[in-house]
């Protein structure tokens, strides 16, 4: 697999950038299995100085801490905390015996109650990165989101430049299509260097439900940046990546195409053409209206006008730290 | 406020019909204080059946499980599990101690441990319904989503007769825009008949924190039942609430255009137009790619193309039990 360190400039990989994803750490820590002993965090103690982000929703927390500081002015840790899914077959072990419960409240057939768990049952991942500097604080804390309306002009003046001042290395896209990483997590190619494709799992996905599924379909051509760079020429890719892709997809895990949302995003993660595939009822990050973009719409919108992407307003949301939204706020300042 | 039993048909107003309302009783029947004693379920005994529904990302689990068999057939009951939320004060305070852990993995700066918290951070929300009836396990249960492509044709042929034969009644609407009902509501209005509208709070926001923002616009004008009825002749309407709304809501609440996401669903829950602006970090449930339509993007379709929304082809999703599904299905088998 590609290593983080290898992928170079700021925009990265899908699975390392999404904001849920921002225990990248984590995904990258949690390879091994879990067999090793007792252990220490790195450090000892642990002042909080700010929750960086926190979701009732998702059971997570992101803290950061001063740590150390018996031994002077002390340094800083992130911990990141998440609650574990249920595992079905211990809950329904735990349900037909004698949980302990505490009563809520009562009404008509509910009935609500504070379970207390066994241990197995309330495990908790905790993720550290120790030590850790002020980008780590910055980027483990919520960003606000800002609507940023890009003109087919302002996409050939500020996002453009922009993009290409950023020098951003995708060589773990080319190892990919090369066949140098990943090859055996490959789940169907079009070897057609013009038109074809390779379609693999999404690192987010663990293949173990077909719930979340999420595979990423990655262009065999290269110097397709994004949904700005498509025109009717490349109708035939698209739709063998739509036709092929589904089947594929029919084929090894039997979801139809009418279960699976298809699109691409923009702006991308990284700048060669791939598009998505996420079970319908799977809301996954990146699904919202500002920013994903259902491939049937991009081939019928390029089939009425061979243009149209080069032409047409795009909205996106950027984070508020995010270059490209200083550029355009300059450009708007200028 | 309009009472649901007074809306009539299928469809109904949003607030009442997101699958994350599910839990309708288990938000009803957690009102009451948590000082009871230990307690026992209603039922002894627990066969799981089935799992209807799970989600890793939300830590929730709902089960349909046979009870009381020792005495007969069993019944039938629903258990429904919810990790609590983190409370920061005791995670701060379990950190700074020596929180048992077991390492997964160390790499770098990343190091990935489970630690076993101790019960008070472990809590689970259960809620229990007893006796479960055939409604409930299939309220409960996970429906599949499937995507449905309808071509202008389809809407003329397929789409609109089933509306047209639900008679669906939109009274609250009326009663909203008739200031009978909510009218203490309203944030802003513009009255005009033609092409004025009436903006208030969704339902689903608390007013309580700006992260979740969700208001409503509703048009005046009668008879205009979604975004495949609109052509040009509706870019004024549009133009004022597009303008009007944002506007407002920055006087009101101090947050600015490019921090809203503005759009309308395709399927709405209520066939009379209205638009939605939701907090640009709030991912609200209907934002995604495959329900909604930005406002800024109609507009700019409109203008291009007068009759864009009474040719092009909608995709949108819809439930296993959803009746237009059926009727989809009818077609394409007749």
């Amino acid at each position: 697999m590609a290593e983080p360190a290898a992928q170079g400039g700021k925009r990265k990989r899908e699975e390392e950038e999404e904001e849920e994803e921002a225990v990248e750490g984590a995904e990258a820590a949690s390879v091994g299995n879990g067999t090793a002993g007792p252990a220490r965090f790195p450090f000892t103690g642990f002042r909080l100085q700010k929750v960086l982000r926190e979701s009732a929703r998702d059971k997570t927390l992101f803290l950061h801490g001063k740590v150390n500081e018996s031994s002077g002015d002390g340094q800083d840790a992130v911990v990141i905390l998440e609650k574990t899914p249920f595992q079905v077959d211990e809950v329904a072990q735990l349900l037909a015996g004698n949980p302990e419960l505490r009563l809520r409240l009562s009404n008509d057939v509910y009935s609500n109650y504070q379970l207390a768990p066994p241990p197995q049952l309330s495990g908790v991942k905790a993720t550290v990165v120790f030590p850790a500097t002020a980008k780590h604080l910055q980027k483990y804390g919520r960003q606000e989101l800002h609507m940023v309306e890009e003109s087919g002009e302002d996409y050939t003046n500020i996002t453009l430049p922009y993009l290409e001042a950023q020098s951003l290395s995708i060589q773990w896209v080319y190892n990919i299509l090369d066949k140098k990483a990943e090859a055996e997590r490959i789940i169907y190619e079009n070897p057609d260097p013009s038109d074809g494709f390779i379609l693999l799992p999404d690192l987010k996905w663990d293949q173990k439900q077909l719930e979340d599924l999420y595979l990423i379909a990655i262009c065999h051509r290269r110097g397709i940046k994004s949904l700005r760079d498509l025109t009717a020429e490349h109708l035939p890719l698209l739709r063998n990546i739509q036709r092929e892709g589904q089947e594929a997809i029919l084929q090894r895990y039997g979801v139809g195409p009418d279960r699976l949302r298809v699109y691409l995003h923009y702006q991308p993660s990284y700048y060669h053409l791939h598009v998505h595939f996420t079970a319908l009822g799977h809301e996954a990050p990146g699904t919202g209206v500002e920013r994903a973009h259902l491939l049937a719409e991009v081939i019928e919108n390029l089939q009425l006008a061979p243009r149209h992407y080069q032409c047409r307003t795009l909205r996106y949301a950027l984070r508020a730290d995010d270059p490209l939204l200083a550029c355009f706020r300059a450009a708007a300042g200028s």
